[in-house]
């Protein structure tokens, strides 16, 4: 039996050129459905993908151009656009690596809504920026239109700041399971997964404006689908301690326990590596042989071969 | 054993206040919703959605605050956008009407490309206009910049018109097809689906800027997923005979044969009520026992009933 993987891809590494055209991404795309078209042979496979700078793009573009005859959507709904987005990218680009090698493939992208709880410590204090920057009268004005929360950025101007709160459910999840059974590649979960809260009462679903770390809802849909290793694909081929420094030092296997410390250290910056190494690790412990891994798409088949990587265990 | 229905709805049924707001939007999703859930009962149910108003705002937004470092996205990619967007609201609708009723349900959107063909007649006159207004000097400088082809809209102003290609296959249909038959409500080819084409050597899917009709992409669809009953879903109870005037009739069941007759009559327009009664023909015709109809929300179930709007037999 085949082992089941699920992939928490970069936003990022779709525009690693820095280029953010459609043309651009969909052939950093097209790399990355080379390498899951090779590793469906060995393993049923989930991508979750980042959706950071595309559906910064999204939301930019919406509040620049928003008139009452075509209103901007709201953040929720972007980040569905996105999904849709992206998704459709690299569906596209997995189809294509299959078709050059004469094979067909069942590849779907699912809109996922990632529920979060109401009462998360994230909404009292919310830290993600999101969208275009504004002057700080600006920034007030429309935080008291739209009750944004507002901060300054680091000292390149002010933008609206929301709550990154941690996935608790995913709302397809039955429907990934069956597809991924079925033989189907399934992209899920993108950019975090649309954030919603269950109401109390109805249990009604209702968008709420937010971004859920697209490691950590990647993580938690690796374990709803009893997935064997969990992979966070990012820049670099390891983690490393004191990276970019003459001690630079990569990490190759490790126990969970022992990576925790280094986390207790600091040596991980949030943001960038420590959701990582924390989903990683939260993958690794939650059951025994359960493996998680951050490495980069070049080195992903050897690490999946136990020979690169940063590779967790239980 | 259920039947199987595939409903086309309308992207202007979400906008039919003439609110373009997401919040308008999903009030009226909700109601869409509970219809749904109650068909659910006794119908396998695929929905294919316009997007016609929806993928109009996003290309607005995209083409009026494009920048290098924000690039508009182009239709193929914007369509797959408004999939996210209507597909999310959609489902969230269907789901929500299931827990009023304290049940829960499968609902999946699943992102939909649509092949059409690079030979297809319509590209070599490009009739359906997309996108904003400009002036003249305005559209021909873009139509020189990006290959479009503009012209002038009704005295309204000039705009990119894209071609409107006929729909040959749904890429994802098995996937579609596995999920119905798991007992999913699918939401798929949104917006006609995101058109495609293949390339003559490698097979390789690549999207194109075209707008594939809705009614034609769910009437495909609903022949790769042999559905029982293919439902255009519209803002009025039927089909009309001279509409809007004293003589207006309404039409009831009629056999496919016998509409032809009216359409060669010229009896329904281009762009409106047309490509409607030209899909449910196709799909009452193809085989024998297949029923198209046509309705609006409010009498979906009593046609369904054969009690209510306009069924086409074979």
């Amino acid at each position: 039996m085949k082992k089941r993987i699920v992939l928490a891809l970069g936003g990022n590494a779709l525009q690693k050129n820095g280029e953010a055209t459609a043309e651009a991404q969909k052939k950093i795309a097209t790399s990355v459905g080379e390498v899951i078209a090779e590793l469906s042979n060995k393993y049923e496979i989930i991508i979750a993908h980042g959706n950071g700078p595309q559906v910064g793009n999204i939301l930019i573009h919406e509040e620049q151009a928003s008139t009452d005859q075509a209103p901007a959507m709201p953040l929720e709904t972007a980040v569905a656009m996105s999904q849709g987005q992206i998704g459709y990218w690299l569906t596209q680009a997995i189809n294509n690596a299959f078709a050059a090698h004469g094979k067909t493939k069942k590849i779907a992208t699912v809109i996922s809504q990632v529920v979060v709880s109401p009462s998360d410590p994230a909404f009292k204090n919310p830290t993600k920026p999101i969208g275009q920057f504004y002057s700080e009268k600006e920034a007030k004005k429309l935080a008291r239109a739209n009750h944004w929360t507002v901060k300054e950025d680091s000292g390149r101007g002010w933008r609206r700041v929301v709550a990154s709160p941690k996935p608790i459910d995913i709302v397809e999840k039955k429907t990934i399971i069956e597809l991924v059974k079925d033989g189907v590649i399934v992209i899920a979960a993108g950019g975090g997964g649309i954030p919603v809260v269950r109401t109390k009462v109805l249990r009604h679903l209702k968008g709420i404006d937010a971004v859920i770390d697209k490691d950590y809802a990647a993580e938690k849909l690796a374990e709803l689908v009893k997935a064997d290793i969990f992979i966070s694909v990012t820049a670099v081929p390891n983690v490393f301690v004191d990276y970019g420094t003459p001690d630079q030092t990569a990490i190759y296997k490790i126990p969970a326990a022992n990576i925790k410390k280094l986390i207790q250290l600091d040596y991980f910056k949030p943001g960038s590596m420590l959701p990582k190494v924390e989903a990683a690790i939260k993958f690794a412990s939650h059951k025994s042989h359960k493996t998680g891994i951050i490495t980069d798409i070049d080195h992903l088949k050897d690490a999946l071969a136990g020979k690169a990587g940063t590779i967790i265990t239980s």
